[in-house]
């Protein structure tokens, strides 16, 4: 998407040809840096520090790791070690194995001296593919924040979206899942407001939703997260999109902590709760995600210090507790199908439901 | 409570007899500082910077300023001017200008030469009278614990209660209201275990409670204020306990922002949803709060700043969101009475309802 009216993406071919460019997310919202990998080990960096995050992102930065590695040495001992390396820098992250499992077999059936070439063609291969699936969300959702438009109250100037976390252009290669709509309905002239959950304890919502917005110009306010509930009794709420890092068979979906309780709020008081989800991202071999999801639980540094900038300018992590206090730091949870209105996915939307979902994906009827 | 094992008020008169001391919250929770009022200047500065704060806690506040003032000066202009210089401090807290009312004819009455004396003994009777009523909501509270740890699943170790905000003995003279059974349960040997919502803007969750507590010796962990759903699907939370700026004739309770959502995840997993009030903040002219009690909007600034301890212990305000963001930042929501469970008031627990209400205090019935 824009920035300052330029066309970015999160990944790209560097202008040699050879290296490649990401922006650095560990510098934003504060500072918008271009940083160059040059090699396997810049990407695996680049990933276990967190400068590419979000799964689809992950991904294509570990695919363009692995056509690095190949410019440097394409042999089956380096493909296969470079693989190891990149899988270790974030070893619970799905699409990271789903991109090398895809390269791995295609270039170790290839000559040596053919396998850099076709691996930089399978990574832009993959991030083509991840634009192309999310714009698809994007042109799906569109199609309901249009209708809900034609449908608004006389004299409302704003067409109201909540969402929480960040699924933007910034955690995908561009578009994002759950913006896409977004910037589809803003592209097309119509008057959307995003009102943007900071998304506590990681703060990706102040941080990175509130930048993207800003950056592609898309009205915006950044909210806590204790306020959605309120905004939703008084109207301000025309439609909550949320991304998900995991949608099982019946339609549970696993997103980041807290947007279990929008539904909730949704559902209290009559506003659309909309889930955006790319394909692979679902598990079909799971039925009660409330259950049977295992959620993971992070540092709980995360919750008593914050990273924020200096009067001076300068970003520093300060202290939001008391000395000694113990917290606990819980990252995801689920939310059930009966509290999400559809789940918009690059193939159309459907209810939250097995039957849904298999009328999108029927190859995988049981 | 205590401190380190040594009970405290937050407010208590100095052992010279005429000054007034109170623990600045200002400072906290990295600092523990107790400063000395000498003046009605004083006074007022303290209530309007926010070293005090919490309805009560502001009341009687005022009311040692009056005290301060006529001991410097008992004359009829005296009494009038620092009446208007407190209620100028913070224009909308009730209790402050309950406890003026309260003493401004009693002292009028009275020969200037008495004044002075009158004045400390109606402080310290307002702030006794405090006291009193969050104890006894303390003990009604206290009788819900030991019936529902009672009926506790075998093997259960903790009795774990979650709280929303601070209020607790530092928002009051001492006891607090709804963190005012818990004491009353850990002190007499229920295992109980708090989880503390951050309470985002102003964290006084994670400042505050976090800190009374642990200065208490109370278990506890601090959570985003995210989490609670999570919590309450997995069986986390045997109860929620929480306070109200002001319930209304039906039993809808206006609290600080996100206690609705903390409701509706308690609806929806079963868990009871407890209200804490003294009756007092029953506003018994409103009867519809989501849309009759006016939300305060406060500064943007609360939601991308925010104050923290820098490593060298220093505490800073920093910036979390990109420069020029915009932010909303609503105070408060309002908990319709079909989520609350009950309310306990110093007079006892009755249902969310007018006629809940109208049983304990007979004497507003129309």
């Amino acid at each position: 998407m824009k920035i300052n009216g330029t066309p970015h993406r999160t990944i790209w071919l560097n202008e040699n040809g050879s290296a490649v460019d990401i922006i650095d997310q560990t510098r934003l919202p504060h500072e918008f840096v271009i940083r160059t990998l040059n090699s396997l080990e810049d990407a695996a960096e680049a990933i276990f520090v967190m400068r590419v995050r979000g799964a689809p992102l992950i991904g294509a930065t570990a695919a363009y790791g692995l056509a690095l590695a190949m410019r440097n040495d394409p042999s089956d001992s380096a493909l296969q070690s470079a693989c190891a390396d990149l899988l270790a820098t974030r070893p619970t992250a799905s699409n990271l194995r789903w991109a090398l499992e895809r390269m791995r077999p295609a270039l170790l059936a290839l000559p040596e001296q053919e396998r850099a070439t076709m691996a930089y063609r399978l990574a832009a291969d993959i991030c083509d593919e991840d634009v192309r699936m999310n714009e698809s969300i994007g042109n799906h959702g569109l199609e309901i924040i249009r209708e809900r438009w034609a449908q608004r109250r006389p004299g409302q100037e704003a067409f109201h979206i909540l969402t929480h976390c960040n699924a933007g252009w910034l955690a995908t290669v561009d578009w994002g899942t759950a913006i896409s709509p977004i910037y589809k309905a803003h592209d097309e002239g119509i008057p959307v407001h995003v009102w943007a959950d900071e998304t506590r304890p990681r703060n990706q919502g102040a941080a990175l939703t509130a930048w993207e917005l800003a950056s592609h110009g898309v009205p915006h306010d950044v909210i806590v997260d204790n306020a959605g509930g309120y905004l939703m009794q008084h109207g301000q709420v025309d439609m909550v999109i949320v991304g998900t890092d995991r949608t099982v068979r019946s339609g549970d979906v696993c997103n980041k902590i807290g947007t279990y309780l929008k539904a909730l709020a949704a559902r209290d008081n009559n506003v659309p709760f909309y889930v955006t989800l790319p394909g692979p991202t679902i598990d079909w071999n799971i039925r009660d995600g409330v259950n049977d999801i295992p959620i993971e639980e992070r540092d709980a540094a995360e919750v008593t210090h914050i990273d924020g900038k200096r009067a001076n300018g300068e970003v520093e992590r300060v202290q939001l507790t008391p000395d000694g206090v113990t917290a606990r730091n819980f990252a995801f949870d689920v939310t059930p199908a009966r509290l999400v209105t559809g789940l918009i996915t690059e193939r159309g939307v459907c209810e939250a439901s097995e039957a849904g979902l298999l009328g999108l994906y029927p190859e995988q009827a049981e």
